[in-house]
């Protein structure tokens, strides 16, 4: 069994997985917030989108992702994806031997502080809303305050498809499924799907000045600084960490997107089939 | 080993996979051609989309979907999916001991017939048109005129999402894709999607009346009863064909967007979990 702690323990990687690309996001606050520590992530690109998928299917990939990352020894894990935080946080934390930090309660904690009591909204994927997962983040970091939902299914194929934030087209959607909430004029809204920092501009000027947007990949890196810091398992090197990225399909692709969402090149990106997340099967032939 | 032919071979099943829902609408050109057929029907659902993955993965999830049909002991396997045809076609024949017909050679073949040497048309997926497929099923259809290819990633989320072909965001989004094909005027265009015939209304609204659509479902649907016919394996009942479908997750989702895609409700949808798909890998622990 791998364990965090131990004398080379700070020296050791941080742990990051996503259904695909949209992590980087996290990864980018990870890099901006710990310049030292290395990162080695897996981006689910074969088996991309989650957010549509069943909460049974979500545990297994997420269990098999996590899985695979604990072979690099990581000191802690990073569920970067929101529906996965939703659905298969607390499973790995009851089995992951490190600690686990997921996207949906530091952003729910960092809004909650900032709404004071005020409405709180987010938007999120289907899955990660229908979840109830941010319902109750907010519930347990002490809102007293209504918390407004929107589901906006197209916003993640229209990042990946690379539309600008300026686009008609991205912008008649995020009207579409902003109305409501423009409406109930929440005091702080949660991007709850890390594709989201990518049309911040465009919700924020579409919410107006007086909605405070919280990028829940800024509020986990600050969340991940201080797991590490109070575990003393910071990295002593001040920067000069690496970056790894894996992805189960479509290495080219991956790479060629995923700069966008790092706001720098990347620039290996290595495939791992999905035949290594899954692992051997039990076998029927073994006595 | 299962074989095509024999004194009950046509009383059994046609056996039909997608990576999802889309599929549906090749089986509601079956039921409407081929009253009489019981088809068994697999949607990938857990694994959907297969249309931005590798060829390789395709491929793979392809030859598991295919291996679980064979299970009902089909008559004939219909890839009812672009992105599979592309890829894994070839794969498939080489391999099921059964005819396999694809979605992309019986459109091209009508194609190529209503065009009579003008310009042809054809819209898909990303991955569908970058496998260079259609081109290919085009020159082998014996075409002369010019293709004219156009990739529309959102169209299948915007589908699925369940927006009315009248939705100003559905009109902007096919407006913008289909710009450079307005102005070539092909004579035809094939919907090369098995979701895009959900959007037929407004497409062929929008490349005028000049331009003849071809549903590649359609298009499929003759072929397999032409297929069965020439092989004597028509089921003799005129009518009265079953439908079983399943899926691969979200087996509620599935059956509530399902009845969309097929033109009437759904019965039963029954899951498949993947690991039945990908069945027991090689143990690592066996001698």
């Amino acid at each position: 069994m791998i364990s965090g702690t131990g004398k080379d323990a700070p020296r050791r990687c941080i742990g990051v997985f996503d259904s695909g690309l949209g992590g980087l996001t996290v990864v980018r606050r990870l890099l901006a917030e710990l310049p030292g520590e290395d990162i080695v992530y897996l981006g689910d690109s074969a088996r991309v989108p989650y957010g549509t998928k069943s909460a049974q299917t979500v545990r297994t990939f997420a269990a098999e992702d996590a899985a695979w990352l604990m072979r690099h020894e990581p000191k802690l894990v990073v569920v970067a994806c929101n529906t996965a935080s939703a659905y298969a946080v607390e499973h790995l934390r009851a089995t992951l031997p490190v600690p686990v930090v997921d996207v949906i309660a530091p952003g729910a904690r960092r809004a909650v502080a900032l709404a004071g009591g005020r409405p709180i909204g987010v938007i999120a994927t289907e899955g990660t809303i229908a979840s109830g997962a941010y319902q109750q983040a907010v519930a347990e970091a002490g809102s007293t305050g209504a918390l407004l939902t929107g589901s906006c299914p197209l916003l993640v194929p229209i990042v990946e498809e690379g539309r600008d934030e300026d686009d008609p087209i991205v912008l008649a959607v995020l009207s579409g499924y902003l109305r409501a909430l423009q409406r109930a004029r929440p005091a702080v809204m949660i991007l709850g799907c890390t594709h989201y920092p990518l049309l911040a501009g465009a919700i924020a000027k579409l919410m107006g000045p007086h909605v405070q947007l919280v990028d829940s990949g800024q509020a986990t890196a600050l969340e991940v600084a201080e797991a590490l810091a109070t575990a003393n398992l910071r990295n002593p090197r001040p920067a000069g960490g690496r970056l790894k990225c894996h992805c189960t399909d479509n290495a080219e692709r991956f790479a060629a997107v995923a700069s966008r969402f790092l706001g720098r090149p990347v620039e290996q990106v290595q495939w791992v089939g999905t035949d290594e997340l899954t692992g051997p099967s039990p076998c029927r032939s073994c006595p």
